[in-house]
């Protein structure tokens, strides 16, 4: 069995200390942003669970826990779309987690084939709040 | 009262529809990720709940919900850091939205002081992962 990730025992090491001590919440997920090498944009956002951080960077692969299906799954792997992390970042109180990924395949993130998941913007209007189409 | 947001009756109107149908977690939150509309640099993580939601949207200012003070605030109202919400995004299935924004004040969007929160990298070396100050 793998150690556990340390846990930071004050919020200056926390924030400032160069101990990753990463916070998965209640449910035991970590959040993450993941965002292109090439130009930085926003694909997606997805959970971790610490297995799933654990084979990340043991393997260089995303790997993420799905919510809906409760299960560890290797980015890419019914889809042909993996992704490469280049690099991790964490935010501040370590409760976040920036991927900037190197997409395969066709470069697309989201499961409905776009590149990115945000592919609809708020629009207000006469009605209220619409979404757009567009890949923004 | 202002009107609740819809609840997409379907996953195809929440996917692909026009209407939007925020998601809000079990606590009443919905996450953002917040960039940087000048060069799309990711400065932050951060939740709103409804009520933030609608101010936001209501004002072009962005609010939040802080979990650990357990209050609703307008970013910027202590540090001078406000946030004018150029755009907002919504993912495929409604549980994360994208904001651009136009920071004022010195720019920066972290309590700490930095623009971005995410100013540490994951580095692998001898003793498992430490964390390296950048701005990346």
């Amino acid at each position: 069995m793998a150690q556990p990730f340390p846990v930071a025992e004050s919020k200056s090491e926390l924030e400032e200390g160069a101990v990753f001590a990463p916070r998965f919440d209640s449910q035991g997920l970590i959040g993450c942003v993941v965002i292109d090498v090439r130009d930085g944009a926003v694909l997606m956002f997805a959970y971790m669970n610490e297995a799933a951080l654990r084979l990340t960077l043991e393997t260089g692969v995303a790997h993420y826990w799905s919510r809906s299906r409760q299960n560890l799954w290797r980015k890419g792997d019914t889809s042909g779309q993996q992704q490469k992390v280049k690099e991790i970042r964490t935010d501040c109180d370590q409760d976040v987690l920036l991927l900037k990924v190197e997409v395969s395949g066709d470069g697309g993130a989201c499961h409905t084939g776009r590149r990115s998941c945000f592919y609809r913007r708020l629009a207000s209007g006469r009605n209220g709040v619409t979404l757009v189409f567009d890949e923004g």
